[in-house]
């Protein structure tokens, strides 16, 4: 069986195995005081070219955007973000269970748009009974989107401008990060992520690790007693090491990067072997998820022997799949993959 | 450097790391839902003598307590717990994060006593405004405790029997669970905690595991949805298969009783070493944590070379300090602690 | 100064300030367990025709939509409401502080379309992944809605049975009650309303009272506890006497329903004069409140009397404003509004 | 039947029926900023000698608690409170449903300890683990207390001084404020504590009003957006009118402090009627509420004609009741409670 279902059907890059044996035995102190956190967050502040950031390691990414969206806003405020957002749809409610709104803009192919953006938050203020509402307290992104899209720099540095404006963080999901930045397509560099958002995170379960996803606050605004406050949301690994040594290796000799542009390639291999064979693309993805229209037929027989996502029923005859690469696929499945399509 | 801080300093049992490396590279579906999580929960009942347990992975113990008490109360329900118990102290407020009270009965040596839970639930429906009150709904105890206590058979029995009674669950947080069942003052088979309790759960992170607690559902009583609700608390992994590779291991030809079973031995070596030498101890426990009293400036010298943990102040010359054994302890460090106390 | 800003801007029917007074030294029990309080549950129920309705009084409109939802809901699950519902914008997010999202449908003038409800339903459980999605839990509509606008018998009737074979609640806000009920364009009783629903409540605030909206519970169906919870939820008054005398008035000889219907006649009138004025509505409802488009210049100079409330802009040139009436609509106040028009 | 069950059991003093009869037709707008609100807050912030003071009026005395608590903590802080307090025991769990702990202290009658409170704050901080464990975020205590004692000048200035050298604020609650002012013992102004404390309350219900608790920031500390969280804790009053009328006409004339003495003299005279026959006192309570131990067979006949509070068993043979006056007793119910005591 060969499986093209997500990017986290794999374990973990072998540097990182082995970076968790060779220390092993090595005692170290917990909840992320260790020396591999320190050295994995000093790696990222260097790699995103701000020095002054504050790294924090948790375990998965609904958690992150809980635990990130719950510290930094007020009671009275709600996160906005895409009407496609994971936040929005697929975290079974974890914003709402922590009190608060998600605040829905219109999702173009996962994003929202600039002007609507600005429109959204100018109509609140003009309205006579804002105060009964909820404000308008942080923006969420995520990029690559759920649809694999991405903003261009143009527009980030839109959404950005806006939200200063404004006075309200800019929060960037990157659960996928690494597969966005290394797009053949993508504008942004680290560095631009840093220092365009006000916090931000580098996705590890879906790029290379066991788990974990390292939060970067960009703007010396890490909420006061975060620790605690992780801790009471249930978020504190008591072995740190596991994220820290995780992160560290990732961070090592470029390897996030690395391996993210791997599953890019990939990505465009598969994309080519798509267009070749005449398949319809539901979206025009620039990262490691294609989302393609194929015959119900087709499909069944695909399933035989590969694993892919089902997105959503096209018509009568047609569903749309999603097809996804990480830092794992390899050149069998992918020319397995071309003889099964 | 020697580490007797805690029981989670060091990785995981070499075992696992092999299991980890072993399967790295084989595509597994998401969120638990492969087959080693599905291995390990029928390990798991097996173990428990409880064919019809539901078995569930989450990532850590506070994060655990949170969410099987948050999800088996009602919102007009409290949990009953040890003034020391640590859903009281050490999670930073996670139980009334979710909306609901800890309430307390006194701490003997870290145990409830079942006369003092018994009275208290009859006084609370003897009050007449026991409306405007927070109903018990469930009753938390740990084995061990935090002080290292155990609970006698007829003790744990007693506390069983009441909760029945009274139609509340019975939840005993196990974080340490090998090492209370492997002490020699035990008297408890893990059969008979999955009897006596309505839910429990066996501790990885502190027993060899990288991290991870499998919860056991013992009476048909796993909450609807619950998997929902996890994803909604942010406790969903998901790659499920770190947890489920990992305790498929622990409960593989015996390996987590085993190696829990090392810990007390090395436990035994350290009071042995402690009596000899004149300690006075602070708590008399039977498990993997030793209470000793030390002079300041023993103590001063010892953490030259060892660490402890400093648990509180004793007298104005003297501190309480926690010494913690554990899988990984070895005969070296033992040695050297011998010297060096 | 005339006021049309509002149907909360005066204070409570004379019946009720005399009953009140003729009342006020009786000592009588607390929370909600004095005879008035049994006394207007049991007009109530008859004037619903539903001999075994629970009825609850509590303070305000945001509050009981709050204490409804919340106590109802499964932690795993959301309450379905249109885009414009109260629940959904000017609550300043009071669901979602009590953990809930709101999932919002399309507004049709303030109503939701029932086959747009079934489908979200259908999807919602067609979608593969819909675990970690949020449940759809409760439907909540008002009646008559935020723009003024009725369902009819059919409508309601297919929401209903939508619902009822989704197995979830239909919950319907009747802060408005009695000025839906009594419209020349209503079709639906009280009985009909109570049959139709689950849980719904009598809008007492913004009909002749002081305050307070008995909520009625139509099919045995009050959360075990209800109590409890509602002074959780700092809901619940010491002196429910408040409560109980003035829904025991307003529901002693047909008081509520008559003072509703002045408030619908007063507003015929209203509807009356801005046609033969020329004025174009936004839309078309048949309940007390009004909504107009209005020349920004002749807002202006109608301020300087009269009281309105503004809408939202329509053009440049032009408001939407609000104009209701309500059980203290007085001909005075007519004869002025149609003079400064 | 006559009552000293509770200072809850009749309506309002008559001026405040008056008061709302005579503008009830008076056309105001809603959410407390009407002119009543405006001129009852000048008048309480006069009486309270803070003319800097945010005042804002809420229905009842568990909403205002948790109001208060809930928007002036921060998520990872707790509140202390004595271990009789309103808000640890008699809430419903209304602090936790808000998301925090309340941090328990020793009750001394009703009181907290200046010393205890003193050694709480100071171990919380010195625990090398304080990061895993909630924050000490406030004082709360009540003022009388929930047993009808009082802290001397020295006790409040005391537990001030604490609380603002750890810079956390303390809250009184005022539930029964006038009591306590206008008890013989007391030797406390309304402007000692307003001075003294950094938030209090001002109790209308159980002090003559329908409903409504006045609240009181002295230290220009009102939160941010405060309205907002109102109203998405459900506590927001549309028709603010009936707080606003009810808080100017008590604080008109010094009515407040008038009828509060009235129930001080009244529980005098209660108290030397109890003496006389011989009573044994429960608490020695120098306000409204009066503690008695009482035989169960006296108990059984006085019931027949006087409701009083159950407050606890006592031995087998008695029983521990309150006997509670108010602005609304009367000379004949005392008279006849002499004869039948």
């Amino acid at each position: 069986m060969y499986s093209f279902e997500s990017d986290y059907t794999t374990g973990a890059h072998p540097d990182i195995l082995k970076a968790l044996s060779e220390h092993n035995f090595e005692p170290m102190s917990g909840y992320g005081t260790d020396r591999f956190c320190e050295s994995a967050a000093e790696k990222i502040r260097k790699a995103c070219a701000c020095p002054d950031a504050d790294v924090y390691f948790l375990v998965g990414g609904t958690q992150t955007n809980q635990v990130v969206i719950s510290t930094m806003l007020h009671d009275y405020e709600g996160v906005i973000a895409a009407h496609s957002g994971h936040v929005s749809v697929h975290e079974a409610g974890a914003i709402e269970y922590s009190g608060h709104k998600v605040l829905e803009l219109p999702s173009h192919n996962g994003k929202i748009d600039p002007q609507e953006l600005k429109d959204y938050i100018r109509n609140y203020y003009a309205d006579s009974s804002y105060e009964h509402m909820v404000f308008p307290g942080m923006v969420y992104i995520s990029f690559p989107t759920e649809y694999g899209t991405l903003y261009s720099k143009t527009e980030l540095k839109e959404i950005s401008d806006i939200c200063h404006e404004s006075k309200i963080p800019l929060f960037i999901d990157g659960a996928r990060l690494g597969y966005g930045l290394m797009s053949y397509a993508n504008e942004l560099s680290l560095a631009d992520i840093a220092e365009l958002s006000d916090v931000f995170y580098i996705g590890g379960t879906k790029v290379g690790a066991l788990c974990g996803e390292a939060v970067v606050f960009t703007k010396k605004n890490m909420p006061a007693h975060f620790n605690t406050m992780v801790k009471q949301r249930g978020a504190m690994l008591a072995k740190g090491r596991l994220l820290g040594i995780q992160f560290d290796t990732l961070f090592t000799d470029d390897l996030y990067m690395q391996i993210s542009r791997h599953a890019i390639e990939m990505a465009e291999k598969v994309k080519e072997i798509l267009r070749d064979k005449g398949y319809k693309f539901f979206i025009d993805s620039p990262t490691n998820q294609q989302f393609v229209i194929i015959e119900n037929e087709k499909l069944s027989s695909l399933e035989k022997n590969v694993r892919v996502s089902i997105w959503e029923k096209y018509d009568e005859n047609h569903t749309v799949i999603r097809i996804a690469t990480s830092w794992s696929t390899d050149q069998e499945s992918l020319e397995f993959l071309k003889t099964a399509l």
